[in-house]
C-alpha cells in the first residue's frame, strides 16, 4: 500500500511540493475523502467528485490564494476546502459552528468569495483582476470556475461581455458536465454540447467572438491534460477561457450514473454507494411535493395552466407536471429574470403561469416582478419554495428577506400558507382568477397533515383573499403568526399553564390584511404578539405596527422574527431556535406574558 | 404640395391602405409630427426618428395588433404610438393625465407589454409566442424590437437562450445603432461593429449559435428594404432573428451628430434644431453634478477610488471622472448585476468604488446586493440617483422602494441627504472607510444650495454614522423627515401660524437608525409624523414604528410618504402634491395638528 499523501497536505504549499506523477493518487485519496465524509454527514457529493482533478490542478499551478480562484455556486467545492487548511474540520460541514458548505471569506484566505447563488465568479473575478491591474499588478490570475448551467445565466454573460473588452487577467474555467443540479437546458448548452462532439459547425465560436482566447475542450478529468494547458494560461495575459469536459459524480458509479440523486444524496454506503432510506413513512409530505402534485391536479382540469421553473424542477416538484403536461412545464434553467418575464408575458395571453422559484431566488428577479408583473397588475402566480429558515445550506440560502422587499410592491397578493391543507387550496384559489399576482411563500421541509396525499389532495376549497383564521381563541394576549410558524405557535400553546390567555390567529395574507379582524383584535387586546419566518424589519409585524398607527391604537406589540443578521447554516430547528421562534423559545415567551 | 398622409391615419388598418411607394413621404411626415411635438413639449427624440420606418413597415406589413409587437425600453415608441390611435393626444406626452411616454398596456391594445426598463422584450415576447402555440395558433407572429445596447443585458441573452431551443413563432428584431443613452460597450457591441463592417472573420454568428435563423445587416432606415425583409420572415416559422442598422436621431442633423444630447434635448427649435436653452443662472446645482464633481475631486485624492455606472455616464454625471481617470469608471452597460458583483470584487480587493445606479434600475440588481456585497459586508458605496419621485418618466421609473428593500438587508447602511452638502460630505466620508456597504440615495434634480459649487465643493466635513440632527426645535410635535423631501418640511413649516410647535429632526440615516435622539424623541412628544420620498409600506415610518413598538412607546405616529399605489408621471411637484407629501399638503397637515 502507497503512503497516505492527502494526510500530510495542510495546505498548497505542500501539494505544491509532489511531483505531477503523485497527482492521480492524491486525486483518488481526495475522493475517497469526500465519498466517506459526504456519506455519513451528508452534503453535495456529485459536483465536488467531478471536478477533483482541476481542483487539485488550479492550486497545483497556480500559486493560490496570491492568485485568486472563484468558484461559481460552490457546490463543487469540497476538495477545495480539504487541500486549503479545512481537512481536519471537513466532518464539521454545513452544521451549526461548522465549516459553511460553500466557500466563505470569513472562513479561508483560499476562499476568495463567497458564494452559494450561481453565476457571479465571472463578475467577481474580473472586479479583482481590475484591481489587480490598477494596483500595478499585471502577474496575478484571476481564475473563475463556472459550470455550464451557471454560465448560461444572463448575469454570466454580462460579466463575459465586459471582460472580452478589458486586458484583464482574467480565466474562466468553463466546467462542462450538461448538469447543473437537473441537466442543463437552452441553446447554449445545445450549441457546447456540438462543440463537445466535434459537430459544431461554426468555423470559430462564440466565445471567440466575445474576445476571449478560446481554448478546449479537453477532458477535465485527465489531471495530465489539465495541467499542461493551465500553465500555458499561466503564461497568457488578458481574459482566457478554457472549456473542459468533466463529468458529475465521477468516481462513484452511482454518482456517475444518476447525477440528479446524486448532487445532494443524503447518508450513503461509501463502499457501494448505495443510498440509506430514510425512516419516512407515514411523515407529513414535503411543501415542495404538495405544491407538485397539486399543480399537476388542476393542470388536468385547466389547460390554461402552465408552470415554470428557473433550474429547479426536481427541487420543486414540478418535475411531475413536467412530465405529465412537457408541452406546458417548462425549465428555463439559471434565468429567473427571464422566467418572471416569460410568465408575465404568458399571462397577457391569459395563461394561467405558475412561476415557482425559492424565495432566495426570487431576489435575482425583484424588478421583473416589479417592472414587469405588479405595475401591469398581470395575475402571475408565484411560488415560493424555502421560504424561511432553510437549515443546513446556510446564509446564502435562507429565503428571509421576501416578506419585506414584497410587501412593499403595489396589487401583490402575498400570501403563505399554515400548512399543506391551505397551501393546496390557495394554489387551488389561484387559478380561479384573483386578477391580482400572488405570492405564495412556503417553507423547505415537510408539513404536518401525515394523510394529506390520500385525505385532501384534489379536495379543494376556494379561500377567501384576505381573511384571516382564527385558531385559538384566548383572553388576553393576542398572538398573531403567519404561514407555517404558526404550527409552531399551536405547539407553545399546547405546553404552557394558562393556554386560554392566549387568542391565536392565522394572518395567512400578508397583503391584503385583513383589517376588519384587526379592528377585533385591537379593540379587543392590550398585547399582541406577532410571528413570522422572516426578516422583522419591514416584514409582517412592520405590517401590523403600520396599520395600528394608521388607526391610532394604543395595544403594545411585539414582533418576533428573524433578527437583523445573516443567519448561518444549522438545522432549521437550532436556527429557529436561536431566532427564538422555535417551540422552547414560544413557550419561553408566552408563559412569561 | 402632397396631400398630407399621416393625418388620414388613425390606425395601422388606415396605413395597411397605402402604397408601398407612399411609405417614404409618410416616413417623413410621421418623422416631422416626432419633431414637432417633442420641440415643444419635450421627451425622447432621437430613439424614435432612427425607427420611423421601422415602426411604419411592422405596422404595414404585420396585422397588429393580433400580431403581438413588443418594444424594448420604449423610448423609441413614439412612431408607434402616433400610428397606433394616440396621434391626435400625442402632445399629452409625459404629462400628468397624459398618455405615458412608454408603450402601455392601459392605454392601447397595441401596447402589448408595458415597458421602460431594458432587455425585457424578448422574454416578454417569447412568452406570447409560447402561449400562442399553447392556444393552436401557429400563425400568430410575435415581434421584439430591441436595441443593441439593450440585448448586450444579461436578461436578452436568458431570453434567446430559451427562444433558441422552441419553434415559438418569435422574431427578435436587433436595433443596432451603437447607442443606449450613452454609446453601447462591451464584447458584444465590438462583434455586432465587425459585422457591420463585413470585417467579421467568424464564418457563421454568434445568434446562429444560439439556433436562430438570423438575416441582415440591412439597413433599417431603408423602408423598402425593410419591408422586403419583413415579408419574407413572415412566412417564416420559429426563432427568428434580423439585424437591422439604423442611425439614431436620423432626419434632424443635430439629433444625428449630437446624439447622446438629443436623446432626450427638452425644447429645441424644430426647424434649425437649435436646443432652446434653459434660463438656469444661479440655480442650485443638480444632485447628478454633485456627485459627478465631487466624486471627481475626491478620486483626484485618493487613487483606491473607483467608479462604476452601468449604462449612464452622462445621466449620472460619472462622465466627469471617465474623462478625467479613464482607467478608473467604468461604463459596464446595461448590465445592473454584473455592475454589483464587479464593484464587490473589486472591493475584496481593497479598492473603494462608488457603484452608481438609479434606484429603479438597482431592482435590477436586489440579489447582487445582498449576496455578493452585504452578506460579505463589503463596503461598496451605492450611490442611488433618481430616488423618489422622478417626474415625466413615470411609474416604470420612480425610486421609491429602495427604503423598503434595502432596510431589511442587514450590515446596510442606508443615507439620504438633505442637501448638496450632506451629498457631498457622505461621499467623503464613506471613502474614509465605513466597514459596512452603504447606499446613498439621492432625488432627481436640483438642490437647495445655489452657490454650493463656489462655497463648498472640496470643503468636506465628515458625517457621523446613525446620527440625526435636529433642524429646528419645537414643543409640540416632532416631525421626522430622512432626505430632501425635508426642505419641504422646511418650507412647509416656515408658512404655517404656529411653527414652535413644530420640532423637525433629519433623519438621514435610515439605517442605522440614531436610537439615542430617537429615545429623546419619544420620550418628549406625543405626537410624531414622519416624512419620506418613498413607499411607506415597510420604510423609514415603518423603521420608526418598529422602534417604538421595541421600547414601548405609546406616541401617536403618522407616516406620510409614497401610498401603495404606483404612482403615474407628471411633474415631481405634481406627484408630491397627489401623495400628500408637497409643501402644500404639509403645510395643511401642520396646520391641522
Amino acid at each position: 500500500m502507497k503512503s497516505n499523501l492527502l494526510e500530510h497536505i495542510h495546505s498548497p504549499i505542500d501539494l505544491r511540493q509532489l511531483e505531477e506523477a503523485q497527482l492521480p493518487q492524491l486525486a483518488q485519496e481526495l475522493r475517497d475523502f469526500i465519498i466517506n465524509i459526504v456519506a455519513t454527514k451528508e452534503g453535495h457529493l456529485g459536483a465536488s467528485l467531478g471536478v477533483v482533478e482541476l481542483t487539485i490542478a488550479l492550486h497545483y499551478v497556480f500559486n493560490t490564494p496570491e492568485d485568486l480562484l472563484v468558484w461559481d455556486v460552490g457546490h463543487q467545492a469540497y476538495g477545495h476546502k480539504i487541500l486549503t487548511e479545512r481537512r481536519i474540520i471537513f466532518y464539521t460541514n454545513r452544521q451549526l459552528g461548522g465549516i459553511s458548505g460553500f466557500p466563505k471569506r470569513s472562513e479561508s484566505i483560499y476562499d476568495t468569495f463567497g458564494v452559494g447563488h450561481s453565476s457571479t465568479s465571472i463578475s467577481a473575478a474580473l472586479g479583482m483582476a481590475i484591481a489587480s491591474n490598477l494596483k500595478g499588478d499585471f502577474e496575478k490570475q484571476h481564475i473563475a470556475v463556472i459550470g455550464d448551467a451557471s454560465i448560461a445565466s444572463g448575469m454570466a454573460f454580462e460579466g463575459l461581455n465586459h471582460a472580452g473588452v478589458t486586458d484583464a487577467n482574467l480565466l474562466v474555467i468553463l466546467n462542462d458536465n450538461a448538469i447543473g443540479i437537473d441537466p442543463s437546458v437552452g441553446a447554449l448548452k445545445k450549441y457546447l454540447t456540438s462543440v463537445k462532439e466535434g459537430k459544431n459547425p461554426r468555423q470559430n465560436n462564440m466565445i471567440r467572438s466575445l474576445n476571449f482566447d478560446y481554448s478546449g475542450p479537453i477532458d477535465g478529468n485527465d489531471i495530465y491534460a489539465v495541467i499542461k494547458e493551465l500553465k500555458r494560461l499561466q503564461k497568457t495575459k488578458g481574459p482566457k477561457f478554457l472549456h473542459i469536459i468533466t463529468t458529475k459524480g465521477k468516481g462513484l458509479q452511482q454518482a456517475e450514473e444518476n447525477q440528479v440523486k446524486y448532487h445532494a444524496p443524503g447518508k450513503f454506503d461509501a463502499s457501494t454507494g448505495e443510498i440509506i432510506p430514510k425512516q419516512e413513512e407515514n411523515l407529513p409530505p414535503k411543501y415542495q411535493d404538495v405544491f407538485g402534485l397539486t399543480i399537476l391536479d388542476l393542470a388536468k382540469k385547466n389547460d390554461k395552466i402552465v408552470g415554470i421553473t428557473p433550474a429547479m424542477p426536481s427541487g420543486s416538484s414540478l418535475k411531475f407536471m413536467m412530465d405529465a403536461f412537457p408541452k406546458r412545464a417548462f425549465d428555463v434553467g439559471i434565468a429567473e429574470q427571464h422566467a418572471v418575464t416569460l410568465s408575465a408575458g404568458m399571462a397577457t395571453q391569459g395563461m394561467v403561469v405558475y412561476c415557482n422559484i425559492y424565495s432566495t431566488f426570487l431576489q435575482r428577479a425583484y424588478d421583473q416582478v416589479i417592472h414587469d408583473v405588479a405595475l401591469q397588475n398581470l395575475p402571475v402566480i408565484f411560488c415560493l419554495d424555502r421560504a424561511g429558515l432553510v437549515g443546513e445550506d446556510g446564509a446564502t440560502h435562507h429565503g428571509v428577506f421576501d416578506l419585506a422587499y414584497l410587501r412593499c410592491i403595489p396589487n401583490m397578493i402575498v400570501y403563505a400558507p399554515l400548512n399543506e391543507i391551505d397551501l393546496q387550496n390557495i394554489l387551488y384559489t389561484a387559478q380561479l382568477g384573483l386578477n391580482h399576482p400572488i405570492a405564495i411563500r412556503y417553507p423547505r421541509g415537510r408539513g404536518v397533515t401525515k394523510d394529506w396525499k390520500i385525505a385532501h389532495l384534489g379536495t379543494y376549497e376556494k379561500i377567501e383573499i384576505g381573511k384571516a383564521k382564527l385558531l385559538q381563541s384566548g383572553a388576553k394576549v393576542a398572538v398573531l403568526s403567519t404561514g407555517a410558524i404558526g404550527n409552531n405557535v399551536t405547539l407553545a400553546l399546547s405546553k404552557i399553564q394558562h393556554p386560554e390567555n392566549f387568542a391565536h390567529y392565522d394572518f395567512a395574507f400578508i397583503k391584503p390584511l385583513d383589517e376588519n379582524e384587526l379592528h377585533a383584535i385591537f379593540s379587543q387586546f392590550e398585547t399582541i404578539i406577532t410571528i413570522e419566518d422572516g426578516a422583522i424589519k419591514g416584514g409582517f409585524g412592520s405590517a401590523i405596527l403600520e396599520f395600528s398607527a394608521t388607526h391610532n391604537y394604543t395595544s403594545k406589540i411585539q414582533l418576533l422574527g428573524i433578527p437583523d443578521i445573516f443567519i448561518e447554516q444549522g438545522s432549521i430547528a437550532e436556527l429557529q431556535q436561536y431566532c427564538k421562534i422555535s417551540v422552547d423559545s414560544l413557550e419561553i415567551i408566552f408563559s412569561s406574558c
